[in-house]
């Protein structure tokens, strides 16, 4: 049986990623309504906000004001995205935000040029210059996230090889800039990966980069978020990006349908039954998720949140 | 890397759990249609009535009239549930259905009493007059079934030494009536199990009983279901129940909200894109799919069904 790690961090994008792809503006009070709820249930990470141009995704018109208006909890990290200077300016601003430099990449150029109109090698050549930016304000960088990392809805499946080849770039640009890139995000943008392709990419990624700390950042397209997940706990894989009540999807993604994250808290129900520590509260967690689909005003696919935690009902067994 | 097998097999229960569990009775002519549709599929088992007592399970009244009216396509086996004799003879008397004389057994008394209205002792001492009245009337007896295998609603988590124990007592009483044992089914009937103790109870199970072939009936109660599905692959089971669109659930398991079995097309998704043959046309199930969530009139839980196919993406993808 294979070794499975003995605890993973799990890092929130549902406020992200969750209110970005919804098409009616969620009021900025609810918002942070969810982003303090989540604070509680024991995250350490909550990205919160994108920096974005509110004419292409609108929820993300009042970044500023949830920054402003949220309640922070002491050891937890909030974060937000950007796409371009102007959205990192505004995220340093908040001076409330955890400000990390990554190095972005994308591994379909169908799908960078879609979502930040420029090629592969363009996005690469300009990757120096962000690394330099970051120096010069002192922002942490220690590695950075590759995009539609196992397929692409405009261009088709990615190869481990090519993986394995944009990510060694990555690293040299870090190399060259004289920081070091630690911590590698494969995103499966798009609802590609499979439990093999998560295997055989990770695991290809492993064999040449052996230090790196990789991180999934799964989407339940198609189903394969958790079965994704278990793929990378059994490659030993410890952090994983997830959206409570499976909130979220990208918006330049194409999809239709039900696009969003891994579900957070079917991924810490996953973990905790086969005793691998989260340090999360489930219970708290279905609650924000209750939540979350409460503020959104439409069914939300995660399931324990409806099948109901075993905790829960061991305890009750026991009671009885 | 795990070695995977080359083929499964998927046995459709959908037409049977997924009406089973609704509350509006839906019409004979709108079931006829679904499991028409599904003959046309690929699939070469399909479950279809159960012949229980209507006034527990509504939806089962016009089992007959539902049997006699279906087109059956050559080369499936269309097969029906019961929990007693009047069931079983109903099921013969329709003269169009597998009967499969299978030894089932629960591995929760807390269920088997809700269910059956007996002990799993009990249910165990009635097996051989089971047995000895499949074989009087020449129906083929192959194995049997084993309900919460993984965990009960009303009982707790069940392990897998119990169910060794009780796999033994039911190759027991087939050796004993002369009958093979070959074929087991592991139900986990209230979506207990996670992809750990899928691994830990068919490996118990593989280990004292290497020559039984395993069925998985895997819930997607808490979201494990494809996940558990691919735990299953990686132990080499090669037979998975499951239901178009993630249709039903146990009309006495006392779950809340999404309770059906693994997702038909979700896990062909998965075994097409893993070079894993089903054997079954996945745009035809997606079909059978949306003709599911209209006849039951409410969205159901299947994912492949609302993100699409790659198949057809990667085809279109080609084409442009």
């Amino acid at each position: 049986m294979a070794d499975l790690p003995k605890s993973i961090e799990i890092r929130e994008e549902g406020p992200r990623e969750g209110f970005q792809i919804e098409k009616e503006f969620i009021p900025t009070a609810r918002k942070i309504e969810l982003i303090n709820a989540l604070g509680k249930t024991g995250l350490k990470h909550i990205q919160i906000v994108s920096f974005v141009d509110p004419r292409r995704v609108p929820n993300a018109a009042d970044a500023d004001e949830v920054v402003a208006g949220m309640t922070t909890q002491p050891g937890v990290h909030y974060t937000g995205l950007w796409l371009n200077d102007k959205g990192f300016e505004r995220a340093v601003a908040t001076k409330r935000l955890h400000i990390n430099g990554g190095l972005n990449l994308s591994a379909s150029d169908a799908f960078i040029k879609r979502n930040q109109n420029r090629s592969i090698a363009e996005q690469l050549a300009s990757l120096p210059a962000s690394l330099e930016k970051y120096k010069a304000q002192n922002v942490e960088i220690d590695g950075g996230l590759l995009s539609a990392a196992f397929g692409c809805n405009y261009e088709g499946d990615v190869s481990a090889a090519k993986v394995v080849d944009l990510v060694g770039k990555m690293v040299d640009v870090a190399r060259n800039g004289g920081v070091p890139f630690k911590r590698l995000t494969l995103a499966d943008t798009m609802g590609w990966a499979t439990p093999l392709s998560i295997k055989r990419t990770v695991g290809a990624v492993q064999d040449k980069f052996p230090d790196l700390d990789i991180v999934l950042h799964l989407h339940d397209t198609r189903g394969m978020g958790i079965a994704n997940a278990y793929a990378g706990l059994e490659m030993g894989v410890r952090r994983y990006d997830a959206a409570v009540a499976g909130l979220g999807g990208c918006p330049f993604a194409g999809h239709k349908g039900a696009a969003g994250n891994v579900c957070t808290e079917d991924l810490v129900f996953m973990c905790d039954e086969m005793g691998i520590e989260t340090g999360l509260d489930l219970n708290a967690l279905i609650e924000c998720a209750n939540l979350a689909e409460e503020i959104v005003g439409h069914p939300l696919p995660g399931a324990v949140m409806k099948g109901g935690s075993l905790k829960l009902l061991r305890e009750k067994l026991q009671a009885a």
